[in-house]
């Protein structure tokens, strides 16, 4: 991987989000701090203000994992794609891009917004909650799962398209509530279906 | 929104697909590339190769549908959600971050694969291709959603992580068909998901 970076020994480097897609970040990197992020496996930058190098997170804690390191067709750009141990901007927002559009969301951004949801009700266990009323019942929260998969077949088979939304939307959120019952994530079965198209 | 704009007018821009949440281009826009952006819900933006504006697409016909633009903490950077009608990269390729630590892909990225596999299926129906099986025949797709309904539920009770795993892969690629044959895609159901969050 050649990297081009410009004049001043520096070369952007957009940082998104392993797990969810989101992007972070739009930093800069130089040599040295390509260097010490292959040989740490944490992310380390160039700071243009500071004019010095920078491993993020090394003040605040919210170091960022590098699962991999992508270049641009002009090898003038990087992706560095990470897992982040907190938000990613020093304002404490999870991302950095937090102002202009941001409703409605991006559809990608939907599934990992409610992952969120189902770990806050998981640790917060608000009174009232209907999730946290399926992650306390394994067997209720299965029985939805069957009754939903009847429902978006019926739908599919003689309803409308707003009925199979709906239905498959229900589908999804209730398989989402048994996984995080059971600890495991979207991720982990994203993992497998990945593994299963090789 | 308020972009601080360098020295030489221009703000870098980190080009994102809206549906897949895929990190397309990253590339530069002045003041102008902004207006005309917002004029025409179509991404403009500054060619430093070329040193003129440019209108993504004009040529290819890959243009893109600007669906949200964001600004970072600083003011100096851009974030531009868009649906590319094509390739984003000059190459062909769909991303310009073709290059690097591909495999595995990011959990994130295995959704929006899965679906354009069920779209070639769909498009192309090769021979003894079982996706191909299942969309010509609802039925059978609905009989394997609520058989993998099952057999999660059952996994969630009493077996291991690895087979709750598997069989919700089995639930959401066999939804995902379902969904496919319907002619709805992950995104129309990531609406009705969104919408009820609020």
């Amino acid at each position: 991987m050649k990297i081009a970076f410009d004049e001043q020994g520096l070369c952007p480097c957009v940082i998104q989000d392993w797990n969810t897609g989101e992007v972070l970040t739009l930093a800069y990197t130089n040599e040295e701090a390509v260097r010490l992020t292959r040989e740490t496996g944490e992310l380390h930058l160039w700071s243009r203000s500071r004019n010095e190098l920078w491993h993020k997170g090394a003040t605040s804690g919210n170091v960022q994992k590098v699962r991999a390191l992508r270049l641009d067709c002009d090898g003038d750009a990087l992706l560095a794609l990470v897992e982040p141990a907190g938000p990613a901007c020093h304002t404490g927002e999870r991302t950095c891009f937090f102002t202009g559009d941001l409703e409605p969301p991006a559809p990608h951004e939907v599934l990992p917004a409610l992952e969120r949801t189902l770990a806050a009700r998981k640790a917060e266990r608000p009174e009232g909650s209907y999730t946290v009323q399926l992650l306390d019942d394994p067997a209720l929260t299965g029985e939805k799962v069957r009754e939903e998969a009847e429902e978006v077949t019926r739908a599919a088979r003689e309803e409308t398209d707003d009925r199979v939304d709906n239905e498959a939307a229900d589908v999804i959120y209730h398989l989402l509530v048994l996984l995080h019952g059971r600890g495991r994530t979207l991720a982990d079965v994203e993992a497998i279906l990945d593994a299963r198209s090789r």
